[in-house]
């Protein structure tokens, strides 16, 4: 009886799934191919299987199923309960939204995200700006129907963070903002190192074809995954055998390409990483958007950031670029991947700045939906604050609050998953170096799988079997806290720099 | 009040055209860029959604809606009694598939097609036969749920070309097989024009150039739809204004990828043509498959074919291959289009040679449907009947009876409106050409505009509001006939090879 239940269960969440994985295809598939004229159907068609979804995951027979497996917890395995329990919160928070509100979001999403587009391309704030209105007046509705404890800004988080809220927050973004400002302002002041030969066209099928070996090396699997060219670049799957990550590559600079693509292979990594068994059901999902940040930024920043990967590839890279590198030593690439230069764009910002900026739009997203400001003051708010922490001028909102893709998609709350992924990745890897003392050996050999298999079996074949708060304290010992992350930071660019 | 339900209609019609535009997505997508291990949940998904598609169509609330519009016929307009009247054709026959049918049938479909693409690989059709005998079976039952009269294969036919039945197909394909095996003969025995300049490597990025501006040029719109690269060349469309079409660019053959481009450009211009106030409705969809394929046909073989084509480009080809067709004249490239040249491969055959493929098809399906030969016979009576007809002896399966995908899909039916492609083609064409009495001065010159006006005007924007015979009885006011394709082909083919 309870076996058939949760085949009933099992059967209703992979035909979710499918829904989903179709909606994530039709995202895919809008940020690399779609042509231009398309946005309108598209827009239609997200909005339309978003609600199906919806509709089909708040179905009273789900409740029921759900209830009933409840009811009978004792025949359960321990795993079973979790997929029962985990499925009971998300169906919880799902049915306090009403369809018609499902597609009216939906809706309005597609409708920002193009006025965005528009919006950005002229840096012209006041374009955008009612579209941002519509949408926070939407997550306001948003969190009155899912509820809060404290701060309103709090139901927002819970959607990317369970259990994180602005209280727990704002000390550790606080401490964060001090002495990330101030190791910014120490290098600033410090010797550089000669960055000259970096100013170089690099030809772009040899940047390719690089990111594409070391992805590769890294782990990822392209036989159930592979790597295309987008302008933003991002993870996404439809599956445990299809996940796709995206890269950009730029002429004029070495780094951007193969360190986006790094970076989403941590994500990629993490999402063939689940458990079979897991698949198309609650559990074989990410328990985190932080801890999802945790994987790319530990690739990307902890590992391709370290000199022994630079050691690594040294030959070849210099095999690759020939003349145009001839020079240059593998320490000299190891000083380039970690370069501090404040810089308008986050995206391309470096790991001792980038928590500042991600810090800065909490500060502003905060403000904004508790009202202690209006959608119009962003701008000036925004400029000022990147005159605070980073000492720069804005000049147009292209480079400024227009820079994200995230408010015209609704996902007020989720910057802050950026900097905690950092604080995660610190946390963990100190564990993972008592774990594995020959690390930086085995990465100087190019052995990347020890480290994926720690990473597998202690991060992603847990799945959402713990919460990310769990699993950091599981992991760790210590509840999250902003000390590994300031630790690393310090002793690396003090070393880099010679502070 | 009418005008309430006529807006329930479009919003219900609207919200399953979404769900079918992620089906498509997932299946272009499955062709061009899926990786391998993700078959297995591709499958999954495009069943999950085929049975939402169904389940949302089949919904006794759009049976109501439709219920309640037959009563009030009298207060709607034309087009509103047209949709209402397609709608229900559609859905009368949909009610008659249960879901349980339809989630079977779409999974054993996408079993059959990763089957299918092994058993090609290995040349071994014994692998694929247990898919083909569950797909037969499947359509058995179809064919029993929809009902038909005459030939159970009616119940197929009925599902691609409307009102056609194997009691009219037969004397059709029957004069076909043989009228056109004799010019196929006289063509053989007829001094052959020098084609040995074809004999080199054509320069794959040139060639996809050329495509792309030659499907530019007939009017396809960039900025509603793409071309990509696919093993097998298709269209699909996900909105009025996304049209996705495929070509396969060869380095050891000039026309194929061309030729292919031309052809999905057909179906794609077609796709791009309907009304925009019948988008995302019934009546701004193709009439049949054969009409869809009239269209491609007739770009492809009667304008792609002709000798002002050849003319108009001439120079422009010169150019772009330079040495390697510089003694090459207009003339030369215009006989080596439509070289004859009886071959293994539906899609690579020549025009004078095509419909015999499709006969050959039609006659073992039938045979095959109607309980005359068994699956195991296929490989047999395929080889037998290449011979009969092309004086080819198959090497083996792969480039025999597993050459096509169709059958792995479940498209038993679907091969005869290849053939009636061409022959409403040439009908529509004679009525064509004495409407534009200038037309080849027009096509030399380029202005491929004044083709597809008409096209535009009178077969695409009438979407469903005829059905294919009532189309092409009211554009050449006779029924449909193999006449005038075969005078097409007679006098071209008279005129190319002296007959």
């Amino acid at each position: 009886m309870s076996q058939e239940k949760i085949s009933q269960l099992k059967q209703k969440l992979s035909e979710i799934h499918d829904v989903n994985s179709a909606t994530s295809l039709l995202i895919w598939d809008q940020e690399i191919f779609m042509p231009p004229k398309a946005a309108e159907g598209r827009g239609k068609q997200l909005s339309t299987l978003s609600t199906i979804a919806h509709q089909m995951f708040t179905d009273k027979e789900v409740g029921d199923i759900l209830k009933s497996l409840q009811d009978q917890s004792g025949s359960l395995t321990a795993d079973e309960n979790k997929l029962v329990s985990e499925t009971c919160h998300d169906y919880e928070r799902a049915v306090k939204l009403p369809d018609a509100y499902v597609n009216e979001f939906a809706l309005e999403r597609s409708h920002a995200y193009n006025a965005w587009v528009e919006a950005k391309k002229h840096s012209n704030f006041k374009a955008f700006q009612p579209h941002l209105q519509k949408l926070t007046n939407l997550l306001h509705r948003r969190a009155d129907y899912l509820g809060y404890e404290g701060a309103s800004y709090n139901a927002l988080l819970e959607d990317y963070e369970r259990g994180m809220t602005v209280e727990s927050l704002k000390p550790v973004f606080g401490r964060l903002a001090v002495e990330q400002s101030e190791i910014v302002k120490k290098v600033a002041h410090a010797p550089q190192p000669d960055f000259s030969w970096l100013a170089q066209e690099w030809d772009e099928d040899k940047q390719w074809d690089f990111t594409m070996r070391v992805v590769k090396d890294l782990g990822f699997d392209f036989e159930s995954g592979r790597q295309d060219k987008s302008v933003h670049p991002f993870t996404t799957e439809f599956d445990l055998h299809d996940v796709r990550i995206t890269t950009r590559i730029r002429k004029d600079d070495l780094f951007t390409g193969l360190m986006g693509s790094i970076h989403e292979c941590g994500h990629g990594l993490y999402e063939q990483g689940f458990l079979p068994q897991d698949a198309r059901t609650t559990l074989g999902k990410a328990v985190s958007l932080g801890i999802h940040e945790s994987q790319s930024l530990m690739w990307e920043n902890i590992i391709g950031g370290s000199l022994a990967f630079w050691k690594h590839y040294h030959a070849d890279i210099q095999k690759l670029y020939g003349t145009q590198v001839k020079e240059v030593s593998a320490e000299q690439f190891y000083q380039a991947a970690n370069r501090v230069q404040p810089s308008f764009i986050r995206v391309e910002a470096d790991e001792c700045t980038y928590n500042l900026h991600v810090v800065l739009r909490f500060e502003i997203e905060l403000a904004l939906f508790e009202g202690e400001i209006g959608v119009e003051d962003i701008p000036a708010i925004w400029n000022q604050k990147m005159k605070d922490y980073l000492g720069l001028d804005v000049t147009d909102d292209a480079h400024g609050c227009l820079q994200d893709v995230h408010w015209s998609q609704g996902y007020i709350g989720y910057f802050p998953t950026y900097a905690l992924g950092n604080l995660y990745a610190a946390q963990m890897f100190e564990r993972i170096q008592s774990d594995i003392p020959k690390l930086w050996d085995e990465i100087e050999a190019g052995n990347f799988s020890v480290l994926l298999k720690w990473l597998r079996e202690h991060v992603h074949h847990v799945g959402r079997r713990m919460t990310a708060l769990e699993l950091i304290e599981h992991l760790t010992h210590s509840p999250l806290q902003p000390d590994a992350f300031l630790r690393y930071l310090k002793s690396k660019y003090g070393s880099l720099y010679k502070l």
